[in-house]
């Protein structure tokens, strides 16, 4: 019998048929498999049955199993002879509204291969889950909408494989997370109630799938993980960020901020977690990502204004000529504008600092960040009044949301120990210029911890680690969600925060200072 | 909450979701069935969860779930409106090598519902198991096979509910059960090393599989239970007929003898169980299914002859014009040729006492039953040498195996209270006959119980009681399964019994005094 190196992966060796030992060819594997791995079930499927008397035989009954976690039991995603050179791998997804990124994963050692990202096809259909809600109850709308995704994701596959020398058919099992709308248009459920009062999804915990049911190019017996979700604002994605956070195990109290599309807050600790979401809230629909784009070369990504001067010190990813700006971007940008004294309290640009930079383009106020002349895309790159006004709302919400939580609970956010921050934007947040904005708390800065795409480092766990698979279901389950659509004491900490940095300034003593 | 009238039916009513308790459909359904079943998993289908928001918001909140069992958990089959007209329906198949026999049954009530049989379209390849396992072996040939049979179900489904008033759509479950070769062939399985020593089937335990996988047209969730196997040769269908005999809950020790295609024959009581078949022996290969017919019209199915007239006194089914004789009426005519002094104690037919019965085709004596003018076919119903040869065969090899058996675990074949005989042919074999012929020990007759189609009740018994589902694989667990093919003892005891009633006459006093 060969070493045992991963979870997914057990050899086994069986002894041969005789006369005196006439078990079938399956319940001989099951027998072995349900030894090795300590369990009463193994599922198999029935295409695999068909493989199997052949193989075996041909294999010297020494088998490489590749295996997964299926319901309370296991299930077998492939076989192949013990000596096999052909790899066993895995694929982490990160389902996002923009953005979708894989992580291709060796399972023989946990290590990643090789990773990759498209933008989420569905952004045809609309850029925002509410657009695309919307399309998916009209007629065809929820099956153009499954076959944006499935079709993208198995292009982005096949050339995943192709540019790692690999090929999907050795893909044994996939661990997606995503928020709960996008989890819905993967799955092809109906996506209708999540965006209705009382905010239902269809499903919070969709398991396990098999791969060739979702249509997804694979291994012939490979196996989708789901992650669940919490609610119809509270996905999967920050599922497998709290398991990659080791939120849940950490004896101290700590709080994990999501700044994606949506802002997700979950503080916790080993005994209890608890959570909620921006986009529940009135105040983050679209959210920041209505003005910042994706991370990219070209994409400015840090913002400095030379307080004298005013001159804009820009930073774009592999320092090409500037295209856009992202997330992190715009924060840093709004900070460093506000500290110019270039936006007022209410995060309104003010004319006479602004002066030439500012132009009006259908009766709305912009500002020019790159001159035309300057720009890739041969036109002004600019940030509008509305979008600043979107950014203020967003991290009203964002801080309205922390003290909420924390006050629910009873913790005071100076209290906290560390502040994860996971970014779904591919830039990360520069914490200085968020407690600049008053969008996060004024917290020395070494408590804040950049988890990067937390999403997909989660869903890789579960492909590296069989202990994992069962941390998701106890986060799961332990996870309280605050409700802010019927807090009242959320508007009202929301409408306070709606200034720079906030109505009460002693909350932020290092904007007195800096 | 509705009462609940079946294992397989439980109609719940869900809480309606509110913005406290934002469970999402599915979860909301799951836990009120967990709960109503007092179980930790129940599996869903992807294409359940896509119709079910629409639907339990259509149905007020009030499901009748049909449900089954699958491996540890349970599975949801299917869903309707608490209150909904529409049966919920299950099928017993007893998918005979020649015959297959189907049973549809309310699963509301438990009651049968109507009842048909169709030849097994893998006749058009080959009567027996063998034929249709070699040519399983050529190019598309296991393919060929199974789309005969899934097709030729499919077909007798649908007539069978056209012809009840009822639809295939309403099937939520079906419980098969087969000889294993039939098994492997319906799963469209390698039956390759089934007739190979040391003869291993693909699977002894094929479980709970989605109706759809396999191509059968029944509800869009239906789940097929496939009866197990203990071997090659000791299939699904006997693990029926124990479940329905109730021979692993007696106290007493009984036995069990299935005279179809093969020769099973069972032992035991509550604590313990014993099996073997004939055909894993290479006496009963072909068996007496070589001259026997199936049950119909016209079949007959009961001979006597006068002795001194030796005129043929034949009953035919519903007393049509005869056109073949049945397993259970050529046991009959053997035993009345015998006792008339037409064939001797080998079994061979002896010239002067049939006379102008004789007679002779392509070197083989044949003796002319019904005469051309008076048969259906317009041509001689005959039985010839061969037929008696191999029925001699078949004869000795069945008792071999009960002496065999019996005297394995130290028990007397006439110390057994119940003899139950099952029997596939259609038509009942009678006890006095089988005696005779010393087939069957020579027991009092009232220790003969008649079992009927023992495998499609047995399968029918699975579709009303939920007990039934876990005592099938505690029997098939606890058999210890007799191998004859490496036991002299019983190549002895054959010899022994090529004789009719047997060598030795003091075992069939009956015989002296008849």
């Amino acid at each position: 019998m060969s070493p045992n190196t991963s979870s997914w992966i057990r050899s086994v060796g069986l002894l041969q048929p005789s006369l005196t030992d006439n078990t079938a060819d399956a319940d001989r594997l099951m027998a072995a498999l349900r030894q090795e791995l300590d369990t009463e079930a193994v599922a198999v499927d029935l295409d695999l049955l068909k493989r199997l008397p052949e193989a075996i035989r041909h294999w010297g009954y020494r088998v490489r199993c590749t295996v997964f976690r299926d319901r309370g039991g296991w299930v077998l995603t492939g076989i192949d002879r013990a000596e096999t050179p052909r790899p066993a791998l895995g694929l982490a997804v990160d389902l996002g509204t923009t953005r979708v990124v894989l992580l291709l994963i060796d399972l023989s050692t946990g290590r990643p291969i090789a990773e990759s990202a498209i933008d989420n096809p569905q952004i045809a259909i609309g850029p925002d889950v509410l657009t695309r809600i919307h399309h998916a109850e009209t007629a065809g709308g929820l099956k153009e909408l499954n076959d944006l995704v499935i079709t993208g994701l198995n292009g982005a596959i096949g050339a995943l494989c192709r540019n790692s020398g690999h090929t999907p058919g050795d893909i044994c099992v996939l661990a997606v997370a995503g928020n709960t709308a996008m989890t819905h248009l993967f799955l092809g459920l109906e996506p209708r109630w999540i965006i209705r009062e009382p905010y239902i999804p269809v499903v919070n915990t969709p398991g396990v799938l098999r791969a060739a049911d979702l249509g997804i190019g694979a291994g012939p017996f490979a196996r989708v993980l789901v992650f669940p979700n919490i609610g119809s604002y509270f996905g999967g994605d920050l599922i497998a960020g709290i398991l990659f956070s080791g939120l849940h195990r950490r004896h101290d109290t700590a709080i994990l901020v999501d700044v994606g599309t949506n802002a997700e807050v979950v503080l916790g600790n080993e005994h209890w977690l608890i959570g909620c979401a921006g986009a529940a809230g009135p105040a983050l629909e679209g959210g920041v990502t209505r003005m910042g784009m994706l991370a990219g070369p070209g994409v400015i990504d840090r913002v400095a204004i030379d307080p004298g001067s005013l001159a804009f010190d820009l930073h774009t990813i592999e320092e090409k000529t500037p295209r856009g700006i992202c997330g992190s971007g715009v924060i840093d940008l709004a900070a460093q504008l506000f500290q110019a004294g270039m936006i007022d309290i209410r995060g309104k640009l003010v004319a006479s600092k602004c002066g030439e930079c500012l132009k009006e383009i259908d009766g709305t106020r912009h500002l020019i960040v790159v001159a035309a002349e300057q720009s890739a895309t041969g036109a002004d790159l600019t940030i509008s009044q509305a979008d600043l006004d979107s950014l203020i709302r967003s991290k009203a919400a964002m801080y309205a949301i922390l003290e909420t939580l924390t006050t629910t609970v009873g913790v005071h956010l100076n209290d906290l120990g560390t502040f994860f921050v996971a970014g779904t934007f591919g830039c990360f947040i520069n914490p200085r210029s968020a407690i600049t904005l008053g969008m996060l708390p004024d917290l020395p800065l070494d408590r804040y911890v950049p988890l990067g795409n937390s999403s997909l480092q989660g869903a890789a766990m579960v492909l590296t680690a069989e202990s994992a698979f069962d941390e998701i279901g106890r986060i799961r389950d332990r996870i309280t969600y605050l409700e802010l659509n019927v807090n009242q004491d959320f508007m009202n900490r929301f409408s306070a925060a709606k200034f720079i940095p906030h109505t009460d300034l002693g909350r932020f003593p290092s904007a007195l200072t800096s």
